[in-house]
């Protein structure tokens, strides 16, 4: 079998062609609860036939994070994406990494595109595109999102007239059709023999919105499901995992149970520090830049012993980590964190203070991800593993040794 | 409906009888692989028609501390049982919590006795039956383990003849059928109307040897289904939880991975400390002796953070707390617990020193708890969930409140 490397790690290459789901937000439980309803018969023949376990994420357990982690192969640490958002050390200002350029290693996609895959690398949100689609069309692969596939060109995108191809008009992005967009673009290109190598990033709109229960998410997930049979009967070896977990953070009311971290530290301490939200994007309806995780700057490194011991006594706050021990027990960029990383509980989210966060966004509740209770997350694939990848599954598995198992089975 | 009071909660009583399964080490793995494998469709079939999510243990995801839990309602910080051993302060002995004088509160076992439920309390282990059995039998319930069935006497254990009742000669407890056991008991009492408020609690010595996949522990799920089959069938609510999970915690060679944290702390800080590992129990075949969880005692309280500061440093090491964070933090009490507690990775242990652990007893790799990463274990309920119940569901639902759950549905 031929084989391909990226940062530093082979990949075997399949015959068969290979089409990795993340599914933005599944915890463990969307699946359960929609298998146990008979919603997701093609998933559950996966899990029969094939494999279903628990991997561990990339923390903070975020979108962008995980997905970087995915298409990559290695922790945070190696490719930079600690987050949306981070505190730029020599300008001070708060950057979003919405681009190429902030990621510090190559991506498997281009690597399998080099090595003659026919790759595809479709997600929903146009901001998952530009930071990790580059150097995937120049190798004659294909990269668009749902949210724009109406201006999927040739030149740009690798694909003209990708509407006609799926065979359905562009979603609308704050919707559930927005991911199932995803997948039914990934089984036409997959049916067509358009493509080989098929990336397929959801978003997490409607895990946001709904609990496993809700009739409107075993609906969608019913649609996923149709789709991952669809990629199955193209003859597509299927691994579907996760970026992160999702959790409802509310109250006994239903209000968000909300720590303000930056109003909290400065009444204490002073106006002498930052917070930063590394939820925060331009998709603010999801979450109000609300998440489990959130960095603590400070302009005097000298408080820090007495601001993590003031943080860590706040009841929801679950750790507390310096700079240096994140790197080391996160495996994130030391350059793209706070001097203080803080993570919250199951229920419980933490924010900057209460002017930076719009609550009325909030429609029905909170739920939301980022910490510790967000970092497990599912991993099913179509085939058995192999005694190896028994012995991989048997240890401490990532969600971004995926693409290793889907392409290894 | 008639309420009972235990521990300051409020419990209705169903005119049903309730059957509380505690499945020692169920991962939620072992259930969706079940599942999936056709294994378990009764448990399937509570899922499609109840309830299946996800609730929070205590920690140390230990055996004793989350049985003592599941029976008191309460954390441990409230019934006192941290672990199975601990070092008396007063006495500077390790003392094994072995009898019910270490608890600190009532159970919520004798409270519905009083309140006139035919209470069963069925363990496999003899332990768990003199630590959470007392009060009992005088109130005309019934107690006993499968280990020592034979045993089981009208003025000692509610019930005379238990074998010939339930039909079997009694299990070997190093084996699964320790725990089918337990089920089957459960079930002939319910049917035989001599029980009608039951607590099954199993045993995990096939979940210390065996992953979700292995054709030993899907044949022990088949069982244990058909015994909760026939629970279902004689009229009970069955709710099913886990004390903890179970991972595997070995290198690539199969190796266990293990930090042993006394012999690293008294290299370098010498010998005025102790390691207590609260794992530690008469069962060792199933472990070792080794977990995800250590308390660290120290002569001198001086050496608190820089100890706490080394161990962190360790690879492999996840949290480090002090007495104060660990009583604020995992709920324990003060007075049972070490100076430091100190808890590993998904596939780490921790113990004392090479010469404490005989390693030789672990056949076929290591799968242990204690931690963190076997904190979240499932709960599956025969009956959908009220309102309230679903909002105390979206909140952070532990495994401690499962007779709340089962008596309220």
């Amino acid at each position: 079998m031929s084989t391909f490397k990226a940062n530093a790690r082979v990949y075997p290459l399949p015959p068969n062609p290979v089409a990795v789901i993340c599914l933005d937000g599944c915890a463990d439980e969307y699946l359960s609860t929609a298998i146990a309803r008979g919603k997701m018969p093609r998933l559950a023949s996966m899990a029969r036939d094939g494999w279903r376990g628990m991997v561990r994420g990339a923390l903070p357990s975020f979108t962008n994070v995980n997905n970087s982690s995915i298409v990559t192969g290695v922790p945070p640490r190696v490719h930079g994406i600690c987050g949306n958002f981070f505190l730029n050390p020599e300008t001070g200002e708060e950057v979003m990494m919405n681009g190429p350029e902030f990621r510090r290693c190559g991506t498997l996609l281009t690597a399998a595109a080099d090595a003659g895959r026919k790759v595809a690398f479709i997600t929903a949100k146009e901001k998952l595109r530009t930071v990790l689609g580059d150097g995937v069309v120049e190798r004659g692969g294909i990269v668009f999102s749902s949210e724009k596939v109406d201006e999927a060109k040739k030149e740009t995108h690798g694909i003209e007239n990708a509407m006609e191809i799926i065979g359905k008009p562009r979603p609308e992005i704050y919707s559930g059709d927005a991911s199932i967009y995803v997948l039914e673009a990934g089984a036409a290109l997959a049916e067509q023999g358009v493509a080989d190598f098929l990336y397929l990033s959801t978003t997490d709109f409607m895990q946001h919105k709904f609990g496993p229960e809700a009739p409107e998410i075993l609906d969608f997930h019913a649609k996923i499901d149709a789709a991952i049979g669809r990629l199955l009967d193209a003859g597509c070896t299927v691994a579907l995992t996760a970026d992160h977990g999702m959790n409802a953070k509310n109250d006994a009311a239903g209000d968000p149970k909300v720590i303000f971290v930056e109003s909290l530290l400065r009444e204490k301490f002073g106006n002498a520090l930052r917070v930063i939200c590394p939820i925060t994007d331009p998709y603010v309806v999801h979450h109000g830049a609300l998440g489990s995780l959130v960095m603590v700057h400070l302009d005097d490194p000298a408080l820090s012993s007495a601001v993590a011991d003031f943080l860590f006594s706040q009841k929801g706050i679950t750790e507390v980590l310096t700079r240096e021990q994140a790197v080391d027990k996160l495996e994130l960029a030391p350059d793209r964190i706070g001097d203080l990383v803080v993570l919250s509980g199951r229920d419980v989210v933490v924010g900057k203070s209460p002017e930076h966060h719009d609550l009325s966004v909030l429609k029905g509740g909170l739920r939301s991800h980022g910490g510790r209770y967000e970092e497990m997350v599912p991993l099913v694939i179509s085939k058995p593993l192999t005694p190896d990848l028994k012995r991989v599954a048997e240890g401490d598995p990532r969600n971004f040794d995926v693409f290793f198992f889907a392409c290894s089975v």
